[in-house]
């Protein structure tokens, strides 16, 4: 059993982004955008509504205020400060997830911050912080091995893992940067079976030739470029056939 | 007995406006800034810690999303649009109030929005219906006579009058406007004195002579001028002093 | 000769909306977002580079300062406020367009404050002023008819009015409301003969029967639809089959 | 002959924060904020209307953009993105100096983006480079050694050294961090001797005995605390007497 997770609702009033409807079809958590790099209220209503009436989990993709960058640029915010910031995107989204009658079910930090809190120790507390400021115990969603879910496990939250099925792993099991060659498989065929390795075998074919380990509780399903619903719904569906239940987590 | 209530926390990021401290000490009711008109994460958490420490009830000031304007200029936002606004900004502060071991207890809409809701229909259901969307019955704070309160009333929250100890009243028992002679009582003897007769008479001298009618639940009390937290002590006290008790409606 | 206008750069960060390249190929005058409803700087500085580079006129389509609502809902921004966002606005392009070896050669207000300046006064009279304030004399782009316009002449500015080929008229030679049937001319043939007789006979065939006047030194397209541009461009194309110059007013 | 610089017009909209009347009296050079960081258009039109009329050379005080933190958090923004920030605001302001019968006369970066230029070289080239976008060959202003005087330089803007009053030197002649004791010289004598020492010694005491160079063009004066305004008075009348002349260096 695996859970896929994708961030929906990344646009911004007139702005659309992501494949909201297409992605609620593949999914079994969305992690909504609360607003700070994307995500306004109306947005967050509909997207948590359709979550609440298709059984997809909702999460709150929490990110720095920064509309400008969609939140892809590291900022220095003080500990206090970044704690305080995630607790009202998780207030804000949980207002409308619990008028669609769900809730807010896990928090998973947004593009800069989701990479910066893998190594940046204050960050990494003040995302746990904020988290614990905003109540019910929530899983956080990160990286293996980031000082996110080490911060998360320390506070006693549910620390969750997740795999991606269209990055490529160095032999330290390590996401393949950016810049680099094979950061990202681009052959629909090559994102299935890596996907298919992730969920039956907890590992999977590294950059430089061997295999890795790769165990993840979720997949990372991506939505923003064309044709990626149509990769999400066939990731789902060859799953499904190898007798992968799909499930969310929390 | 009566109400007293303030805006707070309208800072913004290093900005700072009201005496929140001080108006703390005196209020019963905080009216605190949700962050689309003023009021960041940081200080909406500190004023909720705040006020929960000396037992005020916190209440969400929701505004138009406006930090450049303060919230003081109308705007045509549409009907859902404005309640998934309003929405939001009750969420967000929710969970601030909730971490302090308080709630928020009900909801006043912030200056333009204030006074847009007074006689515009689709703006005061919006409000009415953010609230709704919010949860808990919340009631609303507004003034006597405004399709806020009329819209609140039929959607079944708690509509709560207040009214002003600083402000002139016309005969008809509405506010003088801001551009009239003898909108705002600058001399604190007669401010005490209008506050006395709203508490213990529901009715105060109106601009062009004689009396009318001014019975309120709460009263409202200005903290963002100099003196104006001295002038608020004074008015507590005084009305304490005349034997009426100074608590929450919520 | 006529001017073919369109709304460009309409993005913000991550997102995009309008076909800038696309339009860029057909229109003479471009109406450049200028970071209040739309616009960052660096899709700014494309624009200006690439119209500059095509020989398209730049303009500042200014707007309300308001992302979330893509500048259309109306707001009661004070006359001064008013005019210094408008020169703030015209400012910031000014540098995009000078740096890509052209100039700002007009102003259009964007969405509400477009419709807003038809009929209020004062916030006409503060897009004029804004204007004066940006220096140069620019010419400002607007409805026939319209208090903007009728500002602009006695400030002496340039007042260009602009008809549209998509819209229909009343027999009055006002635009039919949105909400109306008949508002939006989705045909192509339609809109391309509409075009033909507003350059050709300035006048159109009004909603409900017979011909009214609908002169105008620039014609408004729409780049924001799927089909958009390649309408766009068969109306330009149909225009000069017909002997008709298209050329920047400015 | 030295030149005076403070930060001004650092309100937004409600908020103000320095006392521009006050400082303006004072100052030879006028570091105006352009609305990333503070600023709104309103206020930076009085600003540089009153600059002008005092003689005061207006400077553009570019930040990132980060009203909530009000500049004071490093962000990183990729190369060509924060040189058309930077050009964007240098645009924006020069409408109002213009208007005002004035011009931008020199940059200088704010806050984070100012202690982030010291070392950081994409970052230093990229405010040289929207400065170099905006035209005019504007000198920048920074610190005595840092990348961004470097990066000017190379690209041909003068480099403008400044010195600081109030601030603790070490021995190697850089700034005291603020965390450590010596940070900031409280003391108003010692403020004022420093400024003596500095403009016409070029030398100042450091923080761990002996003396060390400080040879500046300008020096930099603060205006947000109590006292502040009264302070940088005293320093330019003790210049004065001291046969210092104070005058822009722009």
């Amino acid at each position: 059993m695996i859970d896929l997770n994708a961030d929906l609702g990344e646009g911004f009033g007139r702005w659309r982004l992501t494949d909201d409807e297409g992605l609620l079809s593949v999914v079994s958590s969305a992690n909504v955008a609360c607003g700070f790099h994307a995500g306004d209220p109306s947005t967050m209503r509909r997207v948590c509504a359709e979550a609440a009436a298709r059984g997809v989990a909702v999460g709150a993709q929490v990110s720095y205020r920064d509309l400008a960058g969609f939140g892809r640029r590291a900022m220095d915010v003080p500990e206090d400060e970044l704690a305080d910031e995630v607790a009202y995107q998780i207030g804000a989204l949980r207002v409308f997830a619990e008028a669609a009658g769900t809730r807010v079910a896990y928090v998973k930090p947004h593009g800069a911050l989701y990479n910066r809190t893998v190594h940046d120790e204050a960050q990494a507390r003040a995302v746990v912080a904020g988290t614990l400021l905003a109540g019910g115990g929530l899983p956080v969603l990160g990286l293996p091995g980031s000082l996110l879910l080490e911060a998360a496990g320390e506070a006693g939250l549910p620390a969750v893992a997740e795999a991606f099925a269209d990055r490529g792993y160095t032999a330290r099991g390590t996401l393949v940067p950016r810049r680099e060659p094979g950061a990202v498989l681009h052959e629909p065929g090559a994102v299935v079976a890596q996907a298919l390795d992730i969920a039956l075998r907890g590992e999977v074919a590294a950059a430089g030739g061997g295999r890795v380990a790769a165990a993840a509780r979720s997949l990372c399903l991506h939505g923003d470029t064309p044709g990626a619903v149509e990769l999400a719904r066939r990731v789902r569906r060859e799953l499904e056939e190898a007798g992968v239940r799909i499930g969310a987590f929390a």
